[in-house]
Order: structure tokens, then sequence, then C-alpha cells
């Protein structure tokens, strides 16, 4: 490796490090900033806990990344600022898991079963679970004060934080899009693939890694053709990983399957290029059988497995991997610019390639590629 | 009327036109920066007719007199600004009626209610009323961020709208700490005085009266003395606001029968003070009763009644009664500052004045007392 390569390996791990150190900071501040009550402080602690509980940080990672790869120098007061990405996953995450009513998130219980307990535990008047809802709600809306917070307080001139801060908002906004998309797809009709596409760049491609980036960049200083660059990188990428992980969600990864379940996307009747593709191109007998396990919350692994075995029959295995090399590759090469800084441009390609390596990992269906 | 004195019940029905018109050009902008969609136009749609539905404005007209009252002249600029008061609201009412289930809001369907309705209309699969929550949490997550990008884009110089941002932020968190402590007192035993003045001081006294003010202070310059005199004038009047409110709860208000039942409050088991000092100040035949009719959901109107009477007869309603009217004249005096506009100081004690007067309007209960 040259001098100009850094290993993200090496790397990544110890910025996590760095980010987590940050977060317990901010909870700090919080607590010292909020009204002396030990109710509202039980919300920060459970908060702090479920925060740091788990997660790879890769979106707050990005936003330092995105900071530096446009030559900026603060980088302690970056990844202050960079902590509100993880707030802002909170918020989602929570309310995520609130509409689905998933139990288990990071490996711990989710965050309204975490305030179900606590009020089995203190034996308070009432429904546990109502309880468990509505302090939900609650939490998201506060976690997502505490990511403007965060920004807020970065300490990098305010110029800069505000430029961030619009594009921290319109992040949440699109994100929201998106999240009211994939509610259709749960209840429509006629969902095509156009639809998938739209769903994965506002949901997954802008908020994953295009915004952080682009945070990042906005902190150092004024919109160039250099942010133009990152989010060339950030959208095609964003979405490859989008395609992959719905990969993992149908096929499992070996790795981590206590972490994903194979049969959840499934279950959860989630409408993936990989469905998409598949009732284009399978029998009616085949339909009705895929469309009979979509959002059926109690689908077998048989079923399962027949399904997977149609998705890869039809070509829709194939076809949504191609794509996601293909839109990785396309990322790669927008990160090829003079401006950018090319420890950073190493690591982010790195960081891609990483990403879309994960489908190599998933069960044997599929054979190993090379991206670039 | 003296020609430093406003008549706020002409300036403000003029005042609250202003904001309408700025909401719509609000929503214009959105849907034109909206992705190409008819899901999210329908949403935008959806709010829009939602946020304009009702509603006094008092939170943006706070915004737009706290702005004047220090001396800003860009009023037009700090009106497009405190547009974001009413979005926030959105999605605090939005998400407070999904925890509750409250069917109705501002005298039509609440927001998840409409989701649901949709829902029916167009025929679409699985549950209307998990699609009607669902939409409300994403909705109510959208609003708070079409919030922040209201006040961003209000056009007032960068290093102010960061400030006013900076208000924003705080008081939405502080408002989540007022429900979070709100949750508990309906699941709680041993709520106190001071916990039900600390939510009425998280949940209504910064969010609907200082907040607002120093918002639109920050809009015009850094924070001052003057500013102290708004905080010092808007926490004990929405303080006291609140007090009146939970009166018109309880007793009722002949002037709009069909808009606040009264009901309500004891149906969902608010602990207010009025029920805390009763519950304090009677015997244990009457404490079983006050306790039986809190929470329930079917509680009837000769139970409520019952509860009505030992509210007056221990004493309890006059004491929240003469609490509001102190802390409202408290507020009063605290605007006698010279650095503030007089027209302005004149209006707000008037805005003061109108919110405890509407507890002289509540029942039979309630002899007029002057607030001087």
């Amino acid at each position: 490796m040259g001098d100009k390569e850094l290993d993200h390996r090496k790397l990544i791990p110890e910025e996590k490090e760095r980010i987590e150190d940050e977060i317990v900071r901010f909870f700090e501040r919080e607590r010292e900033a909020l009204m002396d009550d030990e109710r509202a402080q039980t919300l920060l602690d459970l908060l702090q806990e479920y925060t740091l509980r788990g997660g790879k940080r890769v979106r707050a990672i990005l936003v330092v990344l995105g900071y530096m790869a446009v030559g900026g120098k603060d980088v302690r007061k970056a990844r202050r600022g960079a902590v509100a990405m993880e707030l802002i996953q909170d918020m989602l995450l929570i309310h995520d898991d609130m509409m689905d009513q998933g139990p288990v998130r990071r490996g711990g219980p989710s965050f309204h079963r975490m305030y179900e307990e606590l009020h089995r535990k203190e034996g308070l008047r009432g429904d546990p679970e109502a309880f468990g809802r509505n302090m939900a709600i609650i939490a998201g809306d506060l976690a997502e004060s505490y990511g403007e917070r965060a920004l807020l307080d970065c300490g990098l001139p305010k110029e800069r934080v505000q430029d961030a801060l619009g594009i921290q908002v319109e992040m949440v906004r699109d994100t929201g899009y998106g999240q009211l998309l994939d509610l259709y797809s749960e209840v429509k009709e006629g969902w095509t693939e156009e639809d998938v596409m739209k769903v994965h760049r506002y949901k997954t491609a802008r908020y994953t890694i295009e915004a952080p980036l682009l945070i990042g960049a906005a902190l150092s200083g004024p919109p160039d053709v250099r942010a133009r660059a990152l989010s060339e990188f950030g959208l095609p990428v964003g979405t490859a990983f989008q395609i992959i992980d719905d990969i993992i969600g149908l096929y499992g990864d070996p790795a981590r399957e206590d972490d994903k379940s194979k049969l959840s996307d499934l279950a959860e009747g989630k409408r993936t290029l990989l469905i998409i593709k598949a009732l284009e191109c399978c029998d009616e007998e085949e339909r009705d059988l895929i469309l009979s396990a979509l959002g059926d919350s109690s689908v077998t692994e048989e079923k399962a497995e027949q399904v997977r075995q149609i998705v890869r029959r039809t070509g829709s295995l194939e076809y949504s991997r191609e794509r996601a090399e293909h839109l990785t590759r396309q990322g790669i090469k927008a990160l090829d610019h003079p401006g950018l800084d090319p420890k950073v441009v190493s690591l982010l390609k790195g960081i891609a390639r990483e990403l879309v390596g994960r489908a190599d990992r998933s069960g044997d269906y599929l054979k190993p590629h090379a991206v670039p």
C-alpha cells in the first residue's frame, strides 16, 4: 500500500471509537443542561445506552471524511458535529421500530420495549405497551432535536454550521419522503422498479452516504465542484448499498445470522428490486407463491426458500447484483476529482468496495465478484 | 386609547391573515422543491389543509411581536420565519393525537384519521388504522423538518437565524421533556404540585409564549436585557394560560362548547393543578370518587359534575384561579422595560389579559375578576 493510501480497516475502527467518545460527551452536556428531573435523566440514560449499544457509525464517519476530503483541518470540531448523524439515526430507528412493532434493535430491546420493561419493573399504572409506544414517539422527537443541537454546538463557524444544518434538514425531509413511499409499497398494487429506486434514493442513498459527506464538506467550506463529486459518489453507492442489503435480507449473511433475519423482509412485505423483477419474469403459479409469502408475518423458511429459488431462476438476483456493482463502479469513478484529498478518496473507495462486497458472503447463492 | 396603544383585537386578526398567506407560500415552495411524486404531493396537500384548518396562530404572532418589540424592521422576513412555529405545532399535534388516538382536531379529522380515510377511499391493502398511525409518525417528523426549513429560509442574516434556530431547537426539546413528564403523570402515584408546575413550564409556558417571543427577538439582534424581560413575561403568563386551560377543560367554555369537551381531561386522567389540590384537601370518600373518574374513558357527566363540586368546595378552583391571576400580573409587570417598544408592550399586555380572561366565560362557577 503506497503512501497515498490509508487502510480503511485500520482507520475506521479508530474513528468509530473517537466518535463514540464524542457521543458520551454530548450526553454529558445534555445531562448538565437538563432540568433537574430524574425521569428526564432516565430518558437520557436509556438513549445513551441505545445509541452506544451497536451500530457501525458509518454516517458519522462519513461526515468526518467529507470534511477531510475537501481539506477541513479542525477535525475534532467536525467530529462533534458528526454526532448529529447518530442522534438522527436514533430518531429514525426508534420511530421505525415503533411503526413495525419490532422487538429487537442492535442486539437489545427496541426503544419502545425498553420503556415497556421500565413500566413493568416500576409497577406503573395502565398499559405498559401504550406507555412504551408513547415514550418512543417522544424520545424520537427528542433525538431529532438533539441531532440539531449537536450540529449547532460543534464550534465551527456559524455560516458553515448553518449550511450543514440546511443539508441535514433536507436529508431528514427526504428520508421522510422515502419512508412515506415505502409505506405505500406495502399497501398499493402495481409497485414498479422506478418506485423501488425512488425509495432507495430517498430513504437510503441520500441518508446513508451522500448527505453525511455533504454535511462534512459544508462544515469546511461553501459548496463547490468537489461537493458535486461527493454527491456523484454517494448517491449511486448508497443505492447499491440498499440493493445489497435487500439481497442479504432475503438470502442471509452467514457471518451475522443472528443480526438479520432472512425472513423479516418477506414477512414485512417489502417490495424490493429482487421481488419486483422476479414478479415481472415469473409464471402465474410462482407469482401467487411470491404474493402469498409477501407480508405474511408467519412465513415459513420452506416457503422463503421457494421464493429465493424463483428470484434466482428468473435472473432477478443476478440483475440486482449487477445493478449494484454497476452503481458502485460509477460512484467510485466520480471520486477521481483532483480537488479531493487523495488519501480520503482511497478510503472512500475502500468503504464502497466493502459495502458491496457484503453480498459475497451472502449464502451460497452468490459467487464472489470483484469490484474494481 | 392613546397613540401609544394598539388594539390587539384589530391587529391580531390582520397579522393572523398575513401569517396564513405565508403558510400558503411556504407549502408552494415545498411543493416545487419536492421530487415529482404524487404520494408526497398528497402529504403536502393534507398537511397544508390541516395547518390552515384552524388555530389562532398565537405562537407565530408572538414571534412577529417579539421581533418588533426589540425594534426589528424587516417584519415580512420575520413573518416568514414565524411560519416555523405553526409547522412545529403541527408536529406536536399530529404525534399527540396519535398517542391519545384522538379522532378530532381543529374541527376536522386528526391527521392519522385523514390517512385512515384515504386508505379506505383508495381501497389500499392492509389495516387502515395501522397505515394512518404510521403516516402520522412520518408526517410529524416531516413537519418538524419543515419547521426548521421555514426558519432557515426566512432571509434574515445567518447569525440571527442561527440564534433563533438554537432557541427553537431548545423549545422542541423542552416541550418533549414536558410531554415525557405528562405521560408519567398518567401512570405514576404521588403526583405533586411541583410536578404539575414543571409540566406547565416545559410543555406550555416555554412553548406557547416565551420561546416564540425569544425567537422573534433573536431574529432581530443578539440577546440582551430586553430578551430577559420578554422571558419574565412569557414564562408566568404561559403557565397561567395552562392553568386557565385546565379550568376550562373541567368546567367548560360555553362560548365554544363544541370545541373542547368538558369530560376529556378527566377521561384522559390528566393530573391538573385543580385535581392535585383537591386531592390534598378532600376526604376519603371524595378522594375515591376523583380517582375513579380520572382516566375513565367513559366517565359520565354526572360523575364529572361531582368532581367539579369537590374541586370547588375544597377551594382548589379558587386556588388555581388566583395562582393564574398572580402569574399574569407578575408577567405583565415584567414588560415595563424602557427598551421594549411601548406599542408592542401594550399589545402583549392585551393578549395576556385576554388569555387569562377566558376563564371568566367558563361555566357559572366563576365570577369575573379583573386583572390589572
